[in-house]
């Protein structure tokens, strides 16, 4: 059963970037602290992992079929410059189709309805087009939006031993937190980096019902 | 080698507390969802662990021979009534020695320095009241302070798979960071629990010396 799943490399104190964009030498330090060589469709993208990361990291990729992922990542990589590095079709949440696309032969679709509606076709899509294979969604705004819509199936966390004391959050502004999730379902210890994959469970347990309504038997009995 | 440590249950986005001291409920969940009973000094305190979070609740007991606590933890808990639930020595960093203080035959013992001398007095005599053994510091500020101060050598963490959205992080405030650490140099799977156990690397490699100055060379290279 394909699965919508976001993932990260994330601080021991939670946080997917330092203060003011620091960090990422140290959140990302995994990429590159083994000799298994790992390509990417982008030439100048590389990784240098052990060969435990790189089981993992191969496994991921494999079952990954579609991505969706918001404006400002793909402003921020120029659209990868047509072609995500995993190979798969990307989705676009934003508020208006980017000057030029879509173009022709680049796997790239732009869902431009606001808010939950947006979230809820952007996904849809993804799992049309990840043709029975998982979808990634972006961490950060996207995954939380996925999140309180109730379409987050799974977690994927790359734990790094690192207190950056701030910057970003992998997970902020939740509208019905506390969430519950199972698990882990997968553990893999790497180097100076465990990588962690936890379930999603909501109440009552389908992951795509109103998730304002479920989330209300999740008040802590306090 | 005796070691200084913290130790807290922590939820996958980091917080040792929910919003408004909630959350308990989840975060302490693996202290009552399996069948074996562990007793603790008081008879009110009964945990019901799974065999595996026994034996590592076990271990981590035997290895520690004092704790280090700030007035308000000291307060909230009335003293223990005089004797700490681990039955091992305590040591209190507070501003002043509270009323009826100290007791016959309660081993509780107060530091009044301020600042990084009392807690580095605070753990000098704890190491030697722990006798050959490990001492704990209680997380939140006791354990901030000693991470700044260069005397904390490792962070356990019990990762529980709970977003609470906010709430008290497990470090916060931090002087000088980011903090390298060095793991997980244990892992113990539990059940909806996982018991993680961190190495702090400072640098240059002494735990003994002046935060401030080595912290500089921890800047990433951004």
């Amino acid at each position: 059963m394909p699965k919508v799943f976001t993932a990260a490399s994330m601080s021991l104190d939670g946080y997917v970037s330092g203060p003011d964009e620091t960090g990422f030498d140290k959140l990302f330090a995994w990429y590159g602290n083994g000799d298994v060589v790992i390509g990417t469709t982008h030439p100048e993208l590389t990784f240098h992992v052990t060969e435990v990361s790189a089981t993992h990291w191969r496994r991921l990729v494999a079952e990954t079929g579609a991505i969706v992922v918001g404006r400002k990542l793909f402003d921020l990589t120029d659209g990868w410059g047509g072609e995500h590095p995993l190979g798969v079709p990307v989705v676009v949440v934003t508020h208006s189709v980017p000057d030029g696309w879509p173009k022709e032969g680049a796997p790239f679709h732009f869902v431009t309805d606001g808010g939950t509606e947006g979230i809820e076709r952007a996904v849809a899509l993804a799992r049309e087009l990840a043709d029975g294979k998982d979808v990634a969604v972006n961490a950060g705004t996207i995954a939380r939006q996925c999140l309180d819509a109730g379409l987050l199936e799974e977690v994927a966390i790359d734990l790094v031993p690192v207190l950056l004391g701030g910057g970003t959050p992998f997970f902020t502004d939740l509208k019905s937190a506390p969430y519950d999730l199972e698990g882990p379902v997968s553990l893999v210890e790497g180097k100076q980096v465990t990588h962690l994959r936890y379930r999603v469970r909501y109440a009552p347990p389908t992951p795509r019902g109103n998730a304002h309504d479920e989330a209300v038997s999740f008040a802590p009995s306090a």
